[in-house]
């Protein structure tokens, strides 16, 4: 049995103020997994690297992987306003690479090769203590994705990263995108729990906002390099969430689970 | 590469009539679970005995079961027909099993006694083919449950079984039952890959007969004693389904899984 655990942190006067939460309560733990478990930025650089290499073309992938990932939020933004009718990071991601290919000057890639170029997010190496943290958190607690990639995109993730989830929930289930309450609502609810009972792990301050606003535990991981060297943004922990743990095998210490 | 596998079966007419499927486009196994992947009736009987046997009871556990399994079809075509609204088998079983408690004058379970049986279901013994035959079959294709559980009863399974699912997709998923075509389509949405992509493996011919119904391809493993000694259906194919295997290691060597 966890005992239950406290946090303090400075409060907006400056005073430290207790916090007490029940961790003892948590059953699942539910990962943002693009930038918390996965480092989408170094591998997908790497295939665009070897693109440029194999075709001999003098392109900025730097630049070209900034271009692609920007369409991301917009797009989920669309759809969660209703804009658009549901559609998947694997469309989004699609449709923006045939402009980008276009817009870079890049000739003569086949369907086929634009295809296996856009699943690029479906081959993402995990940070180097996620898998062995995820495998350890599983012994005590139901471990699942809670990302907005879609559904096959997480399962072709995990067989390609081994990533030992228990099931895969996305935002696919829930037809609309993070930080839409549904989204949570749906992972707590497919659970079968209630949402004390559901940690969410993320990286990024905003997912935790909107989890926590669902009555959900929350647990920080930074990822100061998710975004490269210059990141400026979730470098830390910008609330007093329940656990914020150095990577995933320290949320593992943290958490007891050896 | 799968090449193309063709099956003969005797036809209406006592002629046998070829037919030839395209097995190698399937990309995902999609499996029934209670019956085909797990022994359901002994490891709910053990759990029966156990309690008969605590309480020093003499109740007829194998009634006992067949009562309480009994109530599962009716409530699920209760859910199917619009009569009552999305209930989960874990409720179902859980209102009958409280219902036969009462009729067997079987007195004195707590509350957290019940819920623990109840969740019997959560912790049934696979057929001793079955988790060696799913690892085999998961080197080559996404394997996932489809079955009309709750999502978080097919998620304690697999932890308390060890079957290696990539993913968990139940009729939950859908808020109806198999054999409703929905629940066939969500599983094959949710994989992002068309019908014919997509084999159901099932025991009972009647989950065939609607997956089929929807494009998706079929592998039939007859399970004869799910039932007990004296079963009396789904004891062999009763059409053409595309494969039609022993068990689940016969149906990874059918389909070259090493």
């Amino acid at each position: 049995m966890l005992p239950r655990r406290g946090r303090v942190r400075p409060g907006a006067d400056g005073q430290r103020k207790p916090q007490t939460v029940a961790l003892a309560s948590v059953r699942a733990l539910a990962f943002d997994t693009y930038g918390t478990v996965v480092d989408w930025r170094t591998s997908v650089l790497a295939e665009l690297e070897g693109l440029a290499d194999r075709q001999t073309l003098t392109f900025d992938c730097v630049r070209f992987l900034d271009d692609w990932k920007a369409a991301y939020r917009p797009a989920m933004d669309r759809v969660n306003r209703g804009e658009i009718p549901w559609t998947t990071v694997d469309a989004i991601y699609r449709t923006r690479l045939e402009e980008l290919l276009v817009a870079y000057g890049i000739p003569g890639l086949t369907r086929e090769e634009i295809d296996a170029l856009s699943r690029v997010w479906w081959r993402l190496r995990p940070w180097p203590d996620a898998v062995a943290g995820i495998r350890r958190l599983k012994r005590r607690y139901i471990v699942t994705p809670l990302s907005n990639a879609s559904f096959i995109g997480m399962v072709e993730l995990a067989r390609f990263a081994g990533l030992p989830w228990d099931c895969i929930i996305t935002a696919e289930n829930a037809l609309c995108y993070k930080p839409r309450p549904e989204v949570y609502r749906t992972a707590v609810s497919l659970l079968g729990l209630v949402p004390a009972e559901v940690m969410m792990v993320a990286a990024h301050n905003y997912d935790l906002a909107a989890a926590r606003a669902q009555g959900m535990t929350t647990a920080f991981v930074p990822r100061p390099l998710e975004y490269g060297p210059g990141q400026t943004t979730n470098l830390e922990a910008e609330s007093d969430w329940d656990v914020i743990a150095e990577d995933l095998e320290d949320l593992a210490t943290r958490l007891r689970c050896q």
